[in-house]
């Protein structure tokens, strides 16, 4: 009855499950819709920036030349023959001796190849007419933000699978993305398990536990940018949980259950898995928490069984299912960022397996610091509080102490890395 | 004409904006949606966690005394009673020698006091009973999760003005959250203004360019927890300008101008303001990027005047605007949290003022390094894509070196830090 399983390494588990993600299709959103989107489209400068010869200060306007002879002690004069505010074009084109009166961001006249800034000219009136004077020479070309100096037409600016946010979205509408091609979520259909689960609005009754794993996979979902098709609780009944699964697989893009992976009498996924014909990728990993965590595929959709313990729950997800989210939303950088930080306190558990303990990542004195978010026991939801983290420790290690260097996998960040780690 | 201003230093800025910051009024939302959200109330556990006395492992349940006897040469049998699924609260009380097959996240049926796991017993059958032994002596408390063990009944759990992540959720759950108090999002009201500004689905006119702060700040009051109201461009017209301005005050908690404030023939928001009587708390920070930032205070609404120099503007308010926001969303840690990391390149400008560098931050082998996110020059639209960070380079500095160690501000981080930093 104990069926013996076999398990595989983290990386291994973590290759198997992304042999399967595939990139999702596209929608069309408006651009005030578009934030934490992730970008389906390359994005090029369909125009130069500047798209005009433009003064980057408030000032003057002529030409350098005129100024060839102005020193100290020898101020030239010009005539100021208009004004230019940002977003007008002159209709004239300024001779020698002449000057425009320009606001920041507005085009330079034609004629005219320099600015100079209001606080070295002196402005005066002689005769009723507006002049200018200015005691220094100025340069071709000086105070102007040339047509393309900043991006030429035609540059790749930003690529496909990039998260949208304030900057890029300055840059889309720069260039007139109205609209925005995003990646469409990919939906994920979520099935909690357990006769002893009560919805979050039920009073306790004695034996029985509210649903949390539900919400925080719920809540796990969106983080990583995916859509949650909430499919209720299961009890633990075969029939029923299978037909549900099944029904559910051609509404979603994939499917994951929270509980019944383990070795329990009602532990009902590996047979589920086996009637749906599914292919189990693997039903043990080498890790804790979370070593039942089992991955089947059927067709191309991934079904993931998570452990019901909360912290493995938790674990499985940003391991196994982040990135397969957030490689169907074109991300190119789908895995975990993995880094290292100083450890605040002993940690004498010996690892067996490699061992993930939710943990708080901060800053101290330019360094990083990790420290365990409560007791290390996957059945205990308030640890979660603090996690922001995982300090990773590897397999076959016997304990670290306080000061030690250990690997910390970011939770809370919208960016990834490309390449998966190993453990 | 050439109006003179008294730069006052970022921290004081700081301080006289975050003078008039008020925590702001929760709304309530159920717990689905209250992702990202920010709670508006202390949670206290409200029941004792686990519930029950429960079993961590799928095993027996009996009377640890009964195995007192029990060795390698010795087994113990016991009588497999009954089956105590999880969910299910057992109606017999164990006598000594009778053994309960418990499952996982089971009550202990009364009468047990510690739980074996299945790998530890021998699971028999004998003239049609069913039977377990065991050849270890278990102790009293053994593999129970007792009641209240992980939380005490009354237990302060979270503190009002944390974000709403995963873990939190499943918190909220477990203590039967269904719906949840989570701060009301302050509203800002945000024009731009600008002659020269065409709408983001504009085509291009000679000397004008697309409305790009506009999507930008929307995008920036989102990311800070604000909620947006967009109320267009306003040319560069006194009387339309302050009389929308005036009118908007009634409808939001704050507003934000870009644009207008330098001392340009058409920068009329100093004069708005003083039509307005509001009170300027500043019109010039010794910072680069967006010196001539100026904040201004009507009754208890703070309106800020933010460059309208893309970058300028960017660091105008992810500095001023977004610690306010985050006090009103009754954040504890409303500033954006600073670190050290270092420079991957030389910077030899000199800081006559502090200057705020876009840049992008990034762990390589456990260090945070940080590099300018392309040219650092204030219309330089682009090189906000990579931006997710500040450098912050003091003022009467002469320029850093690649391998120096520099002060960052993060930008892409759900959390911030308790106290201002100074410069």
């Amino acid at each position: 009855m104990i069926e013996k399983r076999t398990p595989i390494k983290v990386t291994e588990a973590v290759n198997r499950v992304m042999a399967y993600a595939r990139e999702h299709t596209y929608e069309i959103v408006s651009i005030e819709e578009s934030d934490g989107r992730v970008l389906a489209e390359d994005i090029f400068a369909n125009q130069p920036i500047p798209p005009f010869d433009k003064s980057p200060y408030d000032g003057f306007a002529f030409k350098a030349a005129d100024t060839n002879q102005a020193s100290q002690d020898y101020a030239v004069s010009f005539e100021v023959v208009e004004h230019i505010p940002a977003g007008t074009m002159s209709s004239r084109t300024l001779q020698h001796g002449e000057a425009a009166r320009i606001m920041t961001g507005a085009p330079l006249p034609r004629g005219a190849d320099c600015v100079a800034m209001f606080e070295v000219c002196q402005s005066y009136e002689d005769n009723e007419k507006e002049l200018m004077s200015i005691k220094r020479t100025i340069q071709a070309g000086d105070n102007v933000n040339h047509k393309g100096s900043e991006t030429l037409e035609g540059t790749h600016l930003i690529e496909k699978g990039t998260y949208i946010h304030p900057g890029v979205k300055a840059v889309l509408a720069t260039f007139g993305y109205a609209t925005v091609h995003v990646s469409k979520k990919p939906v994920i259909g979520l099935f909690t398990t357990g006769t002893e689960l009560l919805d979050v609005k039920d009073d306790l009754v004695p034996g029985k536990i509210r649903n949390s794993n539900g919400h925080m996979i719920a809540s796990q979902i969106k983080r990583a940018g995916g859509e949650v098709k909430m499919l209720g609780t299961l009890a633990d009944d075969f029939e029923t949980s299978y037909n549900a699964i099944q029904e559910t697989l051609h509404e979603v893009d994939m499917v994951i259950t929270t509980g019944g992976v383990s070795v329990g009498d009602y532990d009902l996924m590996p047979d589920i898995y086996d009637k749906l014909e599914a292919e189990q990728l693997f039903n043990k990993v080498a890790m804790r928490p979370g070593s039942v965590t089992t991955v089947a595929v059927k067709g191309d959709q991934l079904l993931f069984g998570l452990s019901g313990n909360p912290s493995a729950c938790y674990v499985g997800f940003e391991l196994f299912v982040r990135p397969v989210i957030q490689k169907a939303m074109f991300s190119k950088q789908p895995y975990p960022p993995k880094s290292k930080a100083y450890l605040t306190t002993d940690f004498p558990k010996p690892n067996p397996f490699t061992r993930f303990v939710r943990s708080r990542v901060f800053f101290k004195d330019g360094q990083l610091w990790i420290e365990p978010a409560g007791p290390d026991k996957s059945a205990v939801v308030t640890s979660l509080i603090e996690t922001n983290a995982f300090m990773m420790l590897p397999g076959g290690t016997r304990g670290f102490k306080k000061g030690d260097r250990v690997e910390v996998i970011f939770l809370e960040t919208v960016y990834g890395q490309k390449e998966p780690w190993t453990t």
